[in-house]
């Protein structure tokens, strides 16, 4: 078979679109005057409409926040968010609207309040701000309903582990004063050194973490992996695959450690890496660049969390893993992430209007026809936006807003079904309609007990408790399992626990019935080939309580369809069947029987986890992402590189408080 | 940027598997007796392990439905199905199992029953059988509840058409005595003569689609397409792209139609196109070997339904594309495509028993181990399976069912949280996990008058009744947009339309005020590239109703993701405002209120639309989905090569049947 001669190829072709615009751009025609298709053509071909190479290197100043000189933003971007705040300017205070209180669009009302300008937040939710940033706690957004057994408990359902190497959230938590405490992604002995007690859970075998570090034949092999490899760690398999691809940016210096080459020839290699694998899989790259088999592709996938992404694009688990260092300290929020957002929105409580729920945007473009568009014009106002409540005690309500600018933070995945006249450009329409969001579910179970930290000896003693020879008939998968032993220690009221949820216990209850032995460490967690693929531990105990909730869920893409199609309810017993999987059917004495859990694909205000591109997206989409549209302006992770990190949210905040506060 | 050298590739680990299986058989070794991982590892390389051509080929029979030498299955299926049903044979009657009442179960158990095997046949949902063929009519499976105003009137959510070219369904329709009419995927008037008088509604235009076939030109170039393909309608450039991958099999006759190429030729080439595209998104198969520029990629798209499954599996969209021929009659059944699993219950009625979903599985293997199977053992049992009812009426019930053989027809999407002792094969655990499902979700209104059937002069008379004026009102975009029209005419009620629904509607009403001329033809549908992105019309009238039920918005993958996160409710004001915003504001005066939705991926019974496999399933996993497993049979439209299709579940129903009948 020969491939047809004859038609542009999509890199030739956006050469030509590009010099097509020149060509307009020179001779000054006015396409929009012409017909309504001629308009829609000027839409998609403005005159920067940029080139493959132009767009890659774009992508790659973007990802390292480096100015059009390669100056390094952060600096100033740090300046403008925890400093002397936006630059002091003649400009006249404008009426801006910020739509979604996420953590872009809290700081950049905060921002453009402490500048002067009029502010209003808008957000949908009735009950909390925070986004993608959600804590579940007692006296939290469910103000009616104490999430767990334990008044002091609390859990994410977003954001929960920042890194150290992300410098505005830093920034940020340190001005606002939000404390913070290690977040052990990988568990720890009490004196910080690494323990790696917890387990691998694969194909039948349980093998701890230290022992397939040192040994990793047994797992390997069970993956019908090929000799070459059956000595290598997934991890290394799957750095020593990426390492030619960091190569181009980066050199491997003689500690072990990478170290950025100079500024130019960085941004130089990684729009090299952007052009050549921008419309990749990471399932093709790890085929077709580092030629791995697929016995070995799915056992890096299964370790290493990448199989539910392997047909998602290359860049975006390449971006993650390359631009957080395997050596960089991860930091969780004492009392919940939730306690940045809380912090955030004490600056701008007196402009937030929750529950205004943003259903229809119009806005002036002097370019656009405004047939639709009756509440905007020349005049003024530019931007005139409709919202509804959701009206769950009610009628609902409605009411509109007016203002100079807004900057619109809600996830494309959800703009999509907002109102926009008149149209936006196409490539925005195109991005809106097209960027992938992804799926993301954790489910958490909370115990009476921090049975992760017990010793044997532990064990013993607290099970002796319940029955004398209770210890050996779990040791010896002979215990009950009926459900009747859910939550029969002493430390668990059992309220939360009726006999109809024993039966469902009993009925969903994990297959395999042989005890390993303890963990007896700190936070981190396990990864399984069973439905809950991975688990986390609480890197700390909550103080005064001495139980902890189990992270015993978290799944990403398809590994997170798998339980969406669930009713909440339906999920808890099977995450304990998971979790007792891996760690036996004891740990079930402890559990108090309250459960939580979060589809972000099935979320009516997120609408997903977040923007993970598909392979191509981000050198056919990225460009028109965060771009203007006329008075509206765009914010959130979706719009920087670091989608779901709110290091992104962040930087795209400073961005858009700059493109505002500077508009003339 | 090289590649490394060194590594196995993929393909050349194929065959490296295949050989160490091969010595193994030869030498005898029995791996499974050293060490678990030795047991799963052997689980991972049985000596039938096929090598890639082996698997590309076996993918090509099965999709043709011929035999290892080349013989057409279809007859004898056919001879199974609706003739002589399973060959007589002087094997026992045996006790069988089957898990799920879709149409492959119901077959399965129909021919079972037949050849007299003693068959349960155990489903999760309480109230009906069919799986994804669900009508929603009443007296249906929400008996307590009328679905729609008007009683007679009734809607799809999973299989609405069957396509003429289905050997194994229209046999079996004829065979029930099941009546069927005519499916109208494009619109026409009523003597049967193509109107295409529905819309092409994309970048702001709206273009009737004869128009559109006539000079695609203004539609083409608002994408901004090369001049090249200016003229060419969108299905025109798809079915160029791919000629030549079809030429591989068939022959272009001088009539324009497609010729099978003989048989040997025709699979030898359907497994060089699944070889040389087996790992190809579709995204990848237009850009990289078609040469089509991203913005032809994004109108064909857009037009023809692949954008939101471009990352998926090249061949998923060729097979709908090559084994379905354009010129093929789709056919829909009175009274809903519930008339199907209707007549097949009627069949197996004594032996079904709804409410009973399968959490677990034990079986007996010889060679795996059986430390988690109490209830099976060499003399029988072999199957065993426990069930709990929903219990949604008061305490669950368990109840617990054996067998000498199972056939388990539960999409792996839902297998994957069934507790499955011994472990399964590694290929099928695998394919469990990995096989990915797709998202779909329908939205449907009801209207108490066909206006789709309607002339300019009908809207004239009908809006008359309503308000003088009000015809010019909607003409000129000046009528009230506050919900108060919503339902006006007199032939709705109202009483489905509350204030509140009200104002919703006027909240999320489309932000486009301008008025198409009607449309006035039958069934068939459009295409736009808000939400909605399909629509249908009913193909017939429901006999003795004036109204109709319209397919608001038909979506997969991504653009169904764009809804599910939206409770029901959510959905219908931005369902209607979608289709205002293709048909006008005035259709709004004949809604009832009556909206239903279906999202198949939040179906706690489907777990997905079907499984449209991601690039490279088809020839990593596919060979692992039939195979049986011990006593546990599968069935089910995903161990066939037509997914999703009512076909597909047949031909796997007759091949289970056969092998479970078969078995000594």
């Amino acid at each position: 078979m020969s491939s047809r001669p004859n038609s542009l190829s999509r890199r030739g072709f956006t050469a030509t679109a590009a010099a097509t615009a020149t060509a307009l751009a020179t001779t000054g025609a006015a396409p929009s005057a012409a017909s309504p298709s001629a308009t829609v053509e000027a839409l998609r071909l403005p005159a920067t409409e940029p080139s493959l190479p132009q767009r890659c290197r774009e992508i790659a100043r973007a990802l390292l926040l480096r100015g059009s000189d390669g100056r390094d933003l952060v600096p100033s971007y740090r300046q403008v968010l925890v400093g002397s705040g936006l630059p002091r300017s003649a400009a006249r205070p404008k009426n801006v609207l910020v739509v979604g209180a996420g953590p872009a669009g809290l700081v950049t009302a905060m921002l453009l309040r402490r500048a002067g300008h009029t502010v209003t937040l808008l957000e949908a939710n009735g009950n909390r701000a925070g986004g993608r940033i959600k804590t579940f706690r007692t006296g939290g957004h469910e103000r009616a309903q104490q999430p767990f057994a334990d008044p002091r408990q609390y859990a994410e359902f977003g954001a929960m582990r920042i890194p150290q190497s992300h410098p505005l959230v830093m920034a940020l938590l340190d001005h606002l004063g939000v404390e913070r405490q290690k977040f052990r992604l990988v568990d720890e002995h009490p004196d910080g050194t690494p323990a790696q007690q917890t387990w691998i859970h694969v194909n039948g075998l349980r093998v701890r973490r230290a022992d397939y570090a040192r040994n990793p034949q047994r797992v390997n092999r069970s993956f019908g992996i090929p000799r070459a490899l059956w000595n290598t760690p997934s991890s290394k398999i799957l750095s020593d695959a990426l390492a030619p691809v960091r190569d181009e940016f980066s050199t491997l210096g003689p500690d072990g450690r990478r170290v950025d080459k100079p500024v130019d020839e960085m941004i130089a290699g990684w729009a090299r890496v952007i052009e050549r694998f921008g419309d990749w899989s990471m399932r093709r790259f790890l085929s077709e660049f580092a030629k791995l088999d697929e016995g070995t592709i799915d056992l890096v996938g299964c370790l290493e969390d990448i199989t539910s992404r392997l047909p998602l694009s290359f860049l975006h688990s390449f971006l993650d893993a390359a631009l957080i260092s395997p050596q960089t300290t991860f930091w969780e929020l004492r009392g919940g992430t939730a306690a940045l957002p809380d912090a955030l929105l004490r600056q701008v409580e007196p402009c937030v209007r929750f529950d205004r729920r943003v259903t229809r945007i119009e806005y002036w473009h002097p370019d656009r026809p405004h047939t639709d568009t009756p509440h905007v014009s020349a005049a003024g106002p530019h931007v005139w936006v409709d919202t509804v409540s959701e009206g769950r005690d009610g009628a609902p309500v409605r009411e509109q807003f007016t203002a100079d600018l807004a900057v619109i933070t809600v996830p494309f995945s959800g703009l999509r079904h907002i109102q926009v006249a008149p149209l936006m450009s196409y490539g925005k329409r195109r991005a809106v309609t097209e960027l992938h969001y992804d799926s993301a579910t954790k489910v958490v179970l909370e115990f009476s007990r921090r049975w992760w930290e017990f010793t044997e000896d532990d064990w013993k003693r607290e099970l002796a408790t319940i029955a004398p020879r209770l210890y050996d008939s779990y040791r010896t998968g002979r215990a009950p399992d009926d459900g009747s032993l859910l939550g029969r220690h002493d430390s668990v009221t059992g309220e939360r626990l009726s006999d109809n949820q024993r039966a469902y216990y009993a009925a969903y209850r994990s297959a395999s019935r042989d005890q390993p032995g303890p963990v007896a460490s700190l936070g981190g967690g396990s990864v399984s080939d069973n439905p809950n693929r991975f688990t986390f531990n609480p890197s700390h105990p909550v103080p005064g309580s001495q139980g902890g909730v189990v992270l015993a869920s978290y799944t990403w893409a398809d590994d997170a369809m798998r339980w969406d199609a669930f009713d909440d309810e339906a999920r808890y017993p099977h995450a304990l069947a998971g979790l007792q999987e891996i760690y036996g059917q004891r740990i079930e004495v402890f559990y108090t029987g309250a459960g939580r859990t979060q589809s972000w694909a099935r979320d009516p205000y997120a609408y997903g986890e977040a923007s993970v591109l598909l392979p191509g997206q981000h050198t056919e989409l990225f460009h028109n992402i965060a771009t203007p549209e006329g008075p509206l302006h765009f914010a959130g992770d979706h719009t920087s590189l670091k989608p779901a990190w709110i290091e992104g949210a962040l930087e795209s905040a400073v961005r858009a408080a700059l493109e505002v506060h500077h508009t003339p």
